[in-house]
């Protein structure tokens, strides 16, 4: 089973949109993509660059912008470079099994993993082919939950258990003091409810699993 | 500038290798290429696989098998998978310098980066392009002495200054602790020693720079 992890916001924002009724999400990796399967679909086309709603697209990646009385039995078509990527990587490996996991959804996604009897990788999509702290906590929160259940022979799953146990008390102080690039980055667009949001457990209780070439709850 | 990091324990020799008097040392990636140049050069070769010296070669990767009185002048050739993959990847994308780094020469990696007015590349050569704790916590322990000089816009460098402030008291406990998967199979291997000379600061304290096809110091 693999676990793409997105934190800040596609994977939150996924669990939020599916919470609040969403029939399905289906992730993209390109903005002309995202046009194209929402004509066909006539679905919610969602997509940011550079901390704007991308041109052409209708709505941004912020988890506010998907209550139920908007998306309710409506399919959103996300755009994702990082969580695309992974998604990816994933089928291409013959992950038996994708969910996709964030703070919203931790509970969930903690347990379905421990009710599976199967080898979990927690993938953090993290920026650009690079660590993020904010994944790299969920990840070590994850693993702080189920750890008892399974073999860990992987020091990146120690650093992260190790890191979330210093931060939970407070996951956005942690993300402030550290300086995180993606609190920075948010921040510089007004977005620290956002970053709040993001970093509160069990706000969005549902598990996204893939299907096909969406994202649904079962 | 490119710091190549192999704490367990590639460059941990590297740097004693050096301290002890040897003339040069020769990372090469192949047992094959490691006895054509040991051959070729009348050198000391060295390299292990899976815990033991290599079939072909004379010695094997701790620091404690180069005291002076057997290295002194002498050159010495090393096969090292992921630091000579590192050393590569340097090489290929045009670092200005390059340089090994262990806890043995920590000091003298840091006096050296201080007084360089460039920007660095803390590369940890890791085990099998996974992740190790005791790279990390190397760049740690630089980035904790040397911040104050640069800019960090790196999320994993963030993480391991964390990483690093919280063990610091007691690398080796820390790396038990955590179970870090070089502890357990370097405990294996009965090389508990080699483990804490290798956490151990500045043993060693030369600065082996790569000039050419070999680590000298100059």
């Amino acid at each position: 089973m693999v676990v793409i992890i997105d934190v800040l916001r596609a994977t939150s924002t996924i669990a939020t949109a599916l919470h609040n009724g969403a029939e399905c999400v289906i992730p993209v990796a390109t903005v002309p993509r995202c046009i194209e399967i929402g004509t066909e679909l006539n679905a919610i086309t969602a997509g940011e660059r550079d901390g704007r709603i991308a041109e052409g697209l209708e709505h941004g990646n912020s988890p506010f912008e998907y209550p139920p009385e908007f998306v309710k039995g409506k399919k959103l078509v996300l755009t994702t470079t990082n969580g695309t990527k992974l998604l990816h990587m994933a089928l291409d490996n013959g992950a038996a099994e994708i969910i996709t996991g964030s703070f919203p959804n931790l509970s969930a996604v903690c347990d379905h993993i421990q009710t599976r009897n199967m080898p979990v990788i927690l993938g953090c999509a993290a920026w650009k082919d690079r660590v993020n702290i904010e994944d790299t906590l969920f990840a070590g929160a994850v693993i702080d939950r189920v750890a008892h259940q399974f073999d860990i022979n992987c020091d990146a799953s120690k650093l992260a258990l190790n890191t979330y146990r210093q931060a939970k008390e407070n996951l956005f102080g942690f993300m402030k003091e550290n300086n995180a690039s993606h609190y920075q980055r948010l921040t510089n667009y007004g977005l620290e409810k956002d970053i709040r949001y993001c970093l509160t457990p069990d706000q969005a209780p549902v598990l996204p699993i893939f299907r096909g070439d969406k994202l649904i709850c079962e």
